[in-house]
């Protein structure tokens, strides 16, 4: 996965912060906190999730359907691109 | 737009379809309809533009990035399309 | 729909934009215009949508659950608004 | 947050779940996996968090709104849904 390979690094960074959020709303979940406050972290990771599929959704389409070393891999990660993007339509 | 010459019609349809649902939304909120009913129009209209987003995408992929005449243009169109996906993560 | 009642014209003219923005987009289709400016207006048109389905839905919390005549009459918008959420959640 | 009391363990097991999809997808990028995978489990991801979302969103509608104790925090927590709905409309 060139693309990750080059960004490997910021996208593991990315997750682990997500991660991180996802344990301090499980801590809020066990401590019985406020409602609100947990529907804000949970929103929160959404929102950190959307732009992780956003910015590995990018890399995909620069260096897998673009920079395609040949036609055919250029139409083959331009068909998984449409499946994966399939969900968002729904 | 290559693409969309070739499904010009079926596009269309589609658009149509969506005034359609759009102007039973209208005479519903004119008519102070029932709450539940009204949402449930909206809520169809905002499924089938969505559809015809994919549809337009799918179209944009195949056609102006994977077919590109040259790379430049794929580089530009691939772009574009990242442009476009940008408020989806948002 | 007591909510839409009072602001029916607000949400009237939005619908109206709504429209206008799909006209703007068959006309690109027909003309056979630039693919990136067919999908901004799409995606506009999207945005503006959803825009509108957040207010409705807004309206929906504040006069029919929260300000509900009686209990039965919350319990029945409320389950309105989560089978209404439901397809948000895909 | 009486809903998150009675729903805790459910909740506390979707997000661990969501937690290891995203151990999952942090291997996939160590190990550079093929990054069509790697979309397929960051998409999941994305769909168990939004279901997640919806899950706790029903919660805090049956139980923090229609049955709140009184009207004075209907009213509270109908703005704080609006508040987090927010960013869906965006």
């Amino acid at each position: 996965m060139a693309h990750t390979i080059r960004e490997k690094g910021k996208i593991l960074a990315r997750v682990n912060r997500i991660k991180g959020q996802l344990d301090a709303f499980s801590k809020a979940i066990e401590a019985e906190g406020d409602c609100y406050q947990i529907m804000q972290l949970l929103s929160s990771c959404r929102g950190a999730l959307n732009g992780l599929m956003g910015e590995v959704i990018e890399g995909h389409i620069r260096e897998h359907i673009v920079e395609a070393d040949n036609k055919k891999m250029a139409i083959q990660s331009g068909e998984e691109l449409i499946k994966i993007m399939d969900s968002f339509w729904k």
